[in-house]
């Protein structure tokens, strides 16, 4: 089969055969390694097998693969330039369209990774108060730079002495770092729901969110919401403007431009000096083609209501996958928004359970992960659902006889 | 004119209307903020100006703009999928490339941004040893993480306690460093030559680069060769391949893969362990498309000897800015290799002379920077070389009119 094959030769010419959070080593042997080629909410491995996938490339692909808007977006753009000496227009008309999107922004500034754009907000936070710690939810993932990876691998005790964790949706917690660190905390960075990996997702509680913010204006830190997992896919707006609390600054990536490489800061006209002075660039940071492409994918979210499409899909997934595990006799928690949903199983913390049910899922055409949550995309239509529910039924038959 | 009106829309939706290298505000109010198209060693700005182009996009473009090669890859690449649930095929052949081009690599791992790749290879040295201190030259540029960017503006002095700074060329300054460090050096970081900004180019002294190996060796620290501005310009085997000393990591980006974004570090089989143990990845550094542009950018320079063309190119600018300069009375110093070529005016502190020069330049069709090193491309004709030459040629007899 090719995908052991490229394994075989990518053991000889990459660390582990594979780095970072897509190494497929530690599953079974037949969840895949190396993909050919995607097109809307499906996704073909490097073996040939089409799954109706559910994890839309751990969130980037938001309006399916190769959406005709994004891509004739990004092909115009393509042939007048990408790299260029400076900026393109776009970049203007992207930053327009960030600060009219997002109540929270009134500027934005524009990157390649997820982390970059973590960084670079406590940059801006920092330089602002002048002050260096930073108040953190414990086991919550912000990137994977020393400041914030997950594994202590490579990384100096100097580069996390700044960060002091507390206990998320923990008011108390919170409030006692911060009193702990009395005049240091030049921000508090927080997901805008619990979403680490191998844990149940837990939605934010309201108090917490707006205690939050009011803490950060009475000591004066910056209100940062990480927003780059979940960015895009709840809420246009932010996903804390549902509760009516809102960010000094944001952090952006993911499903920004539905593939196309791009991370962004967006904060308020506070911030807005602060931001001015860093000295935070990159080669590529002001590449035209992702940011035509994330114009035409925010546009195209708003103008086709693609958040209220992931709602119903993920709503319809929730549903089933809650009718099949009551009828196979498994009991099952399914948390987080439904566009950004995960099952575990009840009692199973070896994992045992989610790992034989998610590749029963593979094996019946459907991709979705053990222990990292999904992502639904604008193009999982009523008919990829049901069509995916036929294969997770099937998989909970299989869990329900292997396990007995 | 649109630049001016691009500007203005920018200043209230980007902070400072452009942050970074690219920020243009501080040059004569000519010069060019935002760019249309590029193609070939040409680029046109927002307000339809086209220039002979020796910045490249401050790297990236080595083969030029468009270069069929390329774009066929990536389109080829782009129908399948970019970003998709795992690597593709192409991520295997693409490591193959670089271990077979780079006598130094025994493996690849990839990622987006050139500081992505420094600090990578950082973290996979102190993975490998243990240690946490790293030895740079002072005023060495690797990146703009808070270990490395030049301002101190959002950085905490914890971010930089690990590292510890030398004088680039002087053996005696690296030893003394190491010794003062004794048993805690993980890694010596350094760039293939000195090309800090504002400063003339200095080439390496072989005595120091053989100095610097014997060195890591001695105290069981790895050489680390930055080599994300020079890398694929002046030695497709690395930069210092030609004195004979190879390094223990490599990072790349910027002309990787003609203007696409990518980065990659390269290392030892006797680093490949620790590489492995890193938690260090990110939601675009699997994407296929950049990959794709990175293995034919890669074999195009190799199969068409670009290398061999940009010197040429290179000497021939370099000669006859020489000439020019003497016929106008101007002492000047053009520094570094021929292909990453920088001209200072004598006595000019104040770079007034730098300033007014480029910008004469620009309206002479020829786009170069005052304080920063240019790049050649592959694309960069004998006739390119010589148009462009009349411009800078009609730009000295400006700055000799001008200054008297």
């Amino acid at each position: 089969m090719k995908d052991n094959e490229l394994r075989e030769r990518a053991a000889k010419v990459v660390p582990g055969g594979m780095y970072g959070h897509l190494n497929a080593a530690i599953f079974a042997p037949g969840y895949p390694q190396f993909f050919e080629s995607g097109s809307g909410c499906r996704q073909t491995d490097a073996n040939g097998r089409e799954y109706i996938d559910f994890m839309c490339s751990w969130g980037p692909i938001v309006l399916g693969h190769r959406h005709p808007k994004v891509e004739e977006a990004a092909q115009r753009q393509l042939a007048k330039g990408d790299t260029l000496n400076g900026p393109g227009p776009i970049m203007v008309e992207l930053a327009e369209l960030l600060v009219d999107t997002v109540p929270s922004a009134d500027w934005a500034m524009f990157s390649k990774n997820g982390t970059d754009a973590t960084t670079q907000a406590l940059m801006v936070a920092r330089a602002a108060t002048g002050r260096h710690k930073v108040l953190m939810a414990h086991g919550a993932y912000h990137g994977a730079d020393p400041w914030c990876t997950p594994s202590m691998m490579g990384v100096t005790p100097n580069q996390r002495a700044d960060m002091i964790e507390f206990a998320y949706n923990s008011l108390e917690s919170l409030e006692a770092v911060a009193a702990e660190h009395d005049g240091e905390v030049a921000a508090i960075i927080v997901t805008p729901f619990k979403h680490d990996s191998f844990e149940d997702q837990e939605l934010v509680e309201p108090e917490f969110a707006r205690g939050a913010r009011a803490l950060a204006d009475r000591i004066g830190a910056a209100l940062v919401i990480d927003d780059v997992r979940a960015g895009f896919r709840i809420d246009l707006r932010g996903s804390w403007e549902p509760y009516g609390v809102r960010p000094d600054l944001t952090a952006w990536s993911k499903a920004m431009a539905n593939g196309y490489p791009i991370a962004a800061v967006t904060g308020t006209d506070a911030l807005r000096s602060a931001a001015q002075t860093l000295y935070s660039t990159g080669s590529f940071w002001f590449s035209a083609v992702a940011m035509a492409a994330a114009k035409a994918t925010i546009e195209t979210l708003r103008d086709e209501n693609g958040i209220k499409q992931m709602e119903l899909a993920g709503s319809r997934l929730r549903d089933g996958l809650a009718r099949q595990a009551l009828a196979h006799g498994f009991g099952v928690n399914q948390t987080g928004p439904v566009a950004i949903p995960w099952l575990s199983f009840e009692g199973d913390a070896d994992l045992s359970r989610a790992l034989y049910w998610s590749d029963a899922c593979l094996r019946n055409g459907v991709y979705i992960h053990p222990w990292h949550n999904w992502f639904l995309s604008a193009a999982h239509t009523e008919a990829d659902v049901d069509e995916a529910l036929e294969g997770t039924d099937r998989a909970f038959a299989e869990t329900r006889a292997h396990f007995g």
